[in-house]
């Protein structure tokens, strides 16, 4: 699963059945779990219509204001985070506590840390990494962002490197830009789209065939429907693999909510996925 | 699946990570839409021995009474369910919207119902299946109760015969009666024992013989930890089938909660028993 990009895409009307606050951060909470539990590279906020403009653009900017917030190490969240609405519950969600969310303030040589860029000068960058003091990177970087770096000497000063691990799960990407799924999955652009809905052949009956294409895939997006819109529209392309599943074969009530999806999908492409 | 008994076991400190009650709420509901949506026949909270006996219990009451109010369909929660702290923030919980929660008021002849039973005289028992008025059933049942009903004939009294579907799934019962997991595990005395643990072999390396060990079970418990209690002690014995697996091979988070390692798990299961 190391090598296979899976983005996730969930439409801007995931949150349509909640009115409550601290509810709604929950559930975003358990698409940012589910997110680094199965170490998905990318999570695409689609316009799904349900909405009108005001109120769909709301609801996706809160869902990735909390899902940055939840990839974001904690001892950056106040650098990065400023008090807002959108984030009064957060002391409810759980820590994702991931290698790239450490609990120490001691980190060592050859390690990897995300960054705060606080300020700059003609020399480089200073850059909270979560220890005592500032390090610096010896580069010119746009201040006010968050970067991964890699800690390459420790002396009187911390000096680090702009630099990503690839061989451990390093976290997500939240990509919200209001545009519609067929557009989404264009800028992606990925070689196998799974589509999600219970209206399809059940995972069981088509397991071989699924097996056989997502193997032959590195590229992967996971299509779910909202509350209200189940996935409807047909996108085969001649661009990329297409299926659609029905991931909860027999399922015991009459729908199945998009958080539920996630996990249950997930947990099924984890599997497939694992050597 | 439909043959098949799944039962899960939770621990009594599935809870204690948070305080907040309306997320302790949120995430009992979790718990009860997975049983739902994939059909579990019981649900038995254990007692892991996390806490002493007085949070122990009070823990697993919560549990207990959350599951049960979510069991119950709408139309009976009033009658079943006193005003109660703990049931404060329930108006926040998703329906489960299976076929015993129907939402009309009018059933046929036929259909079966769960009903309340209301006062009880010589002749038989007045019972609450939603309609306007109460049905009656022509024999003595224990009153203040939920039991299921077929309506056998609608006329001028509605009249209904105790007994239970057996093609569709009906929902799940929850045994709590504060026993060590050996102890809940004997009276359940299943013919096959799952444990989860991610310290096990990956379900995808030992696929093939836990599919064998399903498919001549009929009866078959799944066990999982709590926050602070993997499960550590080695259920093997004569009287069953014994396995454990990690069912999240590969998580990309230090530690994987309770209820998401439920649904992941029970989606794996799902698959593995579909026809």
């Amino acid at each position: 699963m190391q090598n296979i990009n899976l983005s996730l895409f969930i439409p801007n009307s995931f949150l349509a059945e909640t009115n409550d606050l601290k509810v709604k951060t929950y559930k975003v909470g358990i698409i940012s779990r589910a997110l680094a539990v199965f170490r998905i590279k990318n999570v695409i906020i689609y316009n799904d219509k349900s909405f009108n403009d005001v109120k769909g653009f709301k609801d996706a900017a809160f869902i990735e204001t909390v899902l940055n917030y939840m990839n974001t190490p904690q001892y950056l969240r106040k650098r990065a985070f400023p008090i807002q609405a959108d984030l009064k519950h957060v002391g409810i969600l759980p820590p994702l506590r991931t290698p790239y969310h450490p609990t120490d303030n001691s980190p060592k040589q050859g390690e990897y840390r995300q960054g705060f860029t606080v300020k700059r000068n003609k020399k480089g960058t200073f850059v909270d990494i979560g220890m005592d003091k500032l390090a610096f990177c010896k580069e010119q970087l746009t201040v006010n962002k968050i970067f991964s770096f890699k800690i390459t000497k420790i002396a009187k000063e911390v000096i680090v490197t702009p630099e990503e691990p690839d061989d451990i799960y390093w976290g997500y990407k939240t990509i919200n830009e209001n545009n519609g799924l067929k557009k989404s999955l264009n800028k992606l652009n990925p070689n196998l789209v799974v589509v999600t809905t219970r209206y399809a052949d059940t995972i069981n009956s088509i397991f071989d065939e699924l097996r056989y294409k997502v193997n032959k895939s590195n590229n992967i997006a996971i299509v779910f429907g909202g509350p209200y819109s189940s996935v409807e529209n047909d996108f085969t392309d001649l661009k990329w693999e297409y299926i659609e599943i029905n991931t909860i074969p027999n399922q015991g009530t009459q729908t199945v909510r998009t958080e539920e999806a996630v996990v249950s999908t997930l947990s099924l492409f984890n599997l497939l996925l694992a050597d």
